[in-house]
């Protein structure tokens, strides 16, 4: 795909969702006593990020024919929620206990602990609101929506990833694998699912653009890790060599910088290559390989 | 009502629901890795309770014409879900550092803080699973308890009346009403609500159940205060005078202990009122009266 056609629809989703996300929870103008709270979710809910997420979500909802992308936001926009909500939890003094995000100071460091917890708990009801009330999408839509945020994010998803990550449990690739798949890649898949519910798309499209998103965001994680050791700190918006000082594992370690890059290729040729029955792919084909090569 | 058949279909209810929870996050029988997540909810989950909302929420899908009021309990159990995330994450250091709940060690006691801030993060996220896979209940039905749980228990209502409660915001009676009513009352209503929503219950129904449970939620929490200051510690489970320990304002505060028995009174009466067009209410009249006459 042509760069400046690329660049202009990831630009066009992307302001679309800073718009919609901007208008949520705006406590100056309604002045109510925990206007601090809400604040709170938007310091963290409006401090940039790439938003592939909800991208891929509006990508996907336009690849499976929706009337028009706009309609998917609120799909796209809750996943974006919940993400915010694990970012803001992930960072808390209890966790990983991170003083950065992005660059900036975390949600725990502004606004304390006691509101970090709670933005980040309130963060997580209002995305199934937001999906709730989406106009102009059919129940079925709303509903596949709901099961796919909440089974990736759940017990058995996104929250076992992060137990996983803060337990001592195994250094093989095994392991670090299912960590990575939980933790991050079964959301982006539920991004690609959401948008594909949003427009009511064919199981086929669906399984299609899942098994993309899967592929990709396990590469995601693993040019996640390389970036932390080789990347440039100013770029990449935290410290390098965090995860080592945490003593964490990651693929580097079991892979090596060279084995990581060949590892990033290969699932991004696969990534594309589940793509092969899926028309007018080109900007998902664009966007894994811009992530593949990205440097922050 | 009388006293047997009443007590016999609470326990009823109460049977159901504590088997439904029980069959969830069986760690022991999968072998998990993340297992101690799935005890750490477990924990919480199981660990007794009167389970008012639940049976409220059963009982108002019987009213509302189920075919089994059965069919309801996953809505009924989701609402209990996010009912002890809010538990487990109130009782956290950062929060009110609680170190019992119904006379057993809290959540983070146990399994310590990482794991009960994730215990409650997956719980919540759980809750909307067990409503979007529910069998058997139309979409319509669904989507209107996700609706009715997620505004009861967000940044407007639950989250809000907790980051009240822990604010200095104020300590008169209208300040005092709006906390009960986002912590304690919507989550109520909420209950009645998804019930009437399982049994696609009219909109008459539905508002005048949801009334008698937002009266019945302010009468519980006045109630509750009332146990803080007069009450046993052995039989209401937690540590008498602890409210005002903690500094907070209650009730007792602003209506002395005859005041708050006089406002019990009253709201019982006008939750029994507002069910004058139910027919077959006698539980639900019942119930109100127990709950302005317990002691735990």
């Amino acid at each position: 795909m042509d760069d400046r056609l690329f660049q202009e629809r990831y630009d066009t989703y992307r302001s679309a969702i800073e718009v919609y996300l901007d208008r949520l929870f705006q406590s100056k103008k309604m002045h109510v006593p925990w206007q601090d709270l809400y604040e709170s979710m938007r310091y963290s809910l409006l401090s940039g990020g790439k938003r592939i997420r909800p991208v891929l979500t509006l990508e996907c909802a336009r690849l499976g024919g929706i009337r028009d992308w706009r309609l998917a936001l609120p799909f796209a926009c809750a996943l974006e929620l919940v993400h915010t909500y694990s970012l803001i939890h992930d960072d808390l003094p209890c966790m990983d206990n991170d003083d950065l995000r992005r660059g900036k100071p975390t949600n725990h460091v502004v606004f304390g602990e006691t509101m970090a917890t709670l933005a980040g708990d309130a963060l997580q009801a209002e995305a199934y609101r937001l999906i709730a009330e989406a106009p102009k999408l059919t129940k079925t839509a709303k509903l596949d929506a709901v099961w796919s945020l909440a089974w990736a994010s759940g017990a058995n998803g996104m929250v076992a990833g992060q137990v996983l990550d803060l337990t001592d449990f195994g250094h093989d690739r095994e392991t670090l694998t299912t960590l990575c798949d939980k933790k991050t890649c079964f959301m982006i898949k539920a991004a690609a699912e959401m948008g594909c519910a949003a427009a009511n798309a064919s199981r086929e499209q669906t399984a299609a653009l899942a098994q993309y998103a899967s592929l990709l965001g396990l590469a995601f994680q693993i040019q996640d890790d390389l970036l932390d050791v080789i990347g440039d700190e100013a770029t990449f918006g935290k410290p390098i060599g965090s995860d080592k000082d945490e003593g964490k594992t990651t693929f580097v370690d079991l892979l090596g910088t060279d084995g990581c890059r060949a590892e990033v290729a290969r699932l991004t040729g696969e990534a594309i290559a589940a793509l092969h029955d899926i028309a007018d792919a080109a900007f998902l084909k664009e966007l894994a390989q811009r992530l593949a090569g990205r440097s922050k």
